[in-house]
């Protein structure tokens, strides 16, 4: 048995955007794998495509609990709190992820319920600025990173380490890089390479339009290109950025200082920004360099460009590994 | 005759990206185009490419002379001044225009040496990250915006208007749209829709790598994207955000008030960014509708989406038609 092999059923709950190509990655590698979604006419879409999908909640985790199957949350933020409370009512032993671009507020909300034990947080860095079943696709995880926390490593039960487990198997059936953080670390993360960037793309287009016809006539790839998320519904903006406030507040407050100063020099009879300029250069290569391999290579294979730590769930000292690999922003693989 | 028909020699000073796609292009539809390359190995390059080039400026500059050749500047903001003196002494009595990012400063050092009669400007909205030679090719300027200064225009003389339309004979002719636009207006415009765009990207690359090893691995399309003209050059950020530092910081001051806005509401025990968001959501939409024909067309055909006005250049009322031209960022064609 290789480490994609996932030999549980997997439910999953919203087949919108990341639901929807969830759903489509699994069933084409042969998973059993079934899902609910709240509009009738998503439902039937997805039906009509050939997949096992209902709008009907209750009925779908009842199936679930039968099947004892993984139960995936693939809904924004504001579903969450009835999704879990429906799981509590109608799949009360089945473990459960979610795919929430936020995770301490998932994390805050499971807790409350003492669901700890059965929860295993997630979230897939992949998606376009289109929503709905519609724009669901197969191979949009392809070596995206995909979040998987372990806050509860430490107190976790057999049963925990088996559902982290199959979360994992499940992501790296979808050609995801799984990539171990807390809570709190993801959050602060996404905050600076995410969420402020929808902030900042927000910004743009409005100062972008405030210049009126000739401005938006003059407006070409760069600007296209930086302010293309704030096209995202702004219930889903404001869902990430207003859910995980006090992490972009601190992410925002960086890039203020930044241009507060660039506006300081800028003002100055003989301006000058060599020192933002220089250092978004050298930031920037950086991150090309990192990023080189999965983003310029020609073949048609993706190779992930991120260090790869092999672990033994539940084996002594995993989670100094789990610490280890989120240092890195490394990707895991299961033995 | 059409109006794309280049009847003068074309001499490019520069032959970078803008200025070798420029020679490519030219050349490509059967004008008579030659150049000068500071480097000489970027002049071999273009020769080995089949190209007239030669890394001698006063033996071209005479040669433009000889051909009463339209002279191109192709080259950033610092190399203006050396070339304008270079013009004076070795092509005293040809015509030229430019392709710098910004047009107050190239216009003023125009005006310093008196030349405005000899002088149309202008800038093509089109480019990559990437410089030099080996960048250029052809095409870049397929439905770009070109903007073409007139402020000289009220002014003219027939030499000038003749000029201003064998610039605007160019543009066409390598398939960019031609835009009128003053020089202070161009410069408002391209501080919200570029320069803007250039600050932010470098910011939010600094912010995100300053996440470390996690916030980068968790990068993925949006910040890419946001980040991509952080990789420009930082001599060239500089040559457009310094020598437009003014109308900059018009636009950054307008972006900050709307960042320390978010923030505000942000830090609110009930964070509420819904005004950012509907409006950026909004703003991007009417971008996305003004520029749909342009930049979703499966058709191999670009059409432009701009509103296109005619007009003969020097006819009674033509200074007023390139004002609402501009009012419009319409594109211009000439008969």
């Amino acid at each position: 048995m290789t480490s994609t092999n996932v030999t549980r059923s997997i439910c999953i709950l919203g087949l919108g955007l990341i639901g929807g190509s969830l759903m489509r990655d699994l069933a084409a590698r042969g998973v059993h794998v079934y899902g609910y979604n709240r509009s009738g006419a998503g439902a039937r879409a997805a039906n009509d495509a050939g997949f096992d999908a209902s709008d009907d909640l209750a009925d779908t985790l009842r199936r679930a609990e039968e099947d004892k199957a993984l139960i995936v949350m693939a809904a924004p933020m504001p579903a969450i709190p009835g999704m879990l409370d429906a799981i509590v009512d109608h799949a009360p032993s089945c473990g459960f992820t979610d795919v929430v671009s936020v995770k301490a507020e998932v994390y805050a909300l499971v807790k409350e319920r003492g669901l700890q034990d059965r929860y295993v947080g997630g979230h897939p860095m992949a998606g376009t600025a289109d929503s709905g079943w519609s724009a669901s696709q197969e191979g949009l995880f392809t070596r995206a990173a995909w979040v998987i926390t372990y806050d509860h490593a430490p107190d976790a039960s057999d049963e925990w380490i088996s559902l982290w487990t199959d979360v994992v198997r499940m992501i790296l059936a979808v050609g995801a890089d799984a990539i171990p953080a807390r809570v709190d670390h993801h959050d602060a993360a996404v905050a600076r390479i995410s969420h402020l960037v929808h902030v900042f793309a927000e910004t743009l287009a409005i100062v972008g339009d405030n210049g009126g016809a000739l401005a938006q006539s003059l407006a070409a790839g760069s600007f296209r290109d930086s302010t293309r998320v704030a096209g995202t519904q702004p219930s889903l903006v404001r869902a990430m950025c207003e859910t995980n406030a006090d992490a972009v507040v601190v992410a925002l407050d960086e890039a203020l200082d930044l241009l507060n100063d660039a506006r300081a020099s800028l003002a100055k009879p003989r301006p000058d920004i060599s020192q933002l300029a220089d250092s978004g250069y050298a930031a920037r290569v950086r991150f090309e360099a990192r990023h080189g391999a999965r983003g310029e290579s020609v073949s048609p294979v993706k190779i992930s460009s991120r260090p790869l730590l092999r672990l033994h769930p539940g084996a002594a000292g995993w989670v100094s590994q789990l610490v280890q690999a989120e240092s890195l922003g490394a990707r895991i693989d299961i033995f």
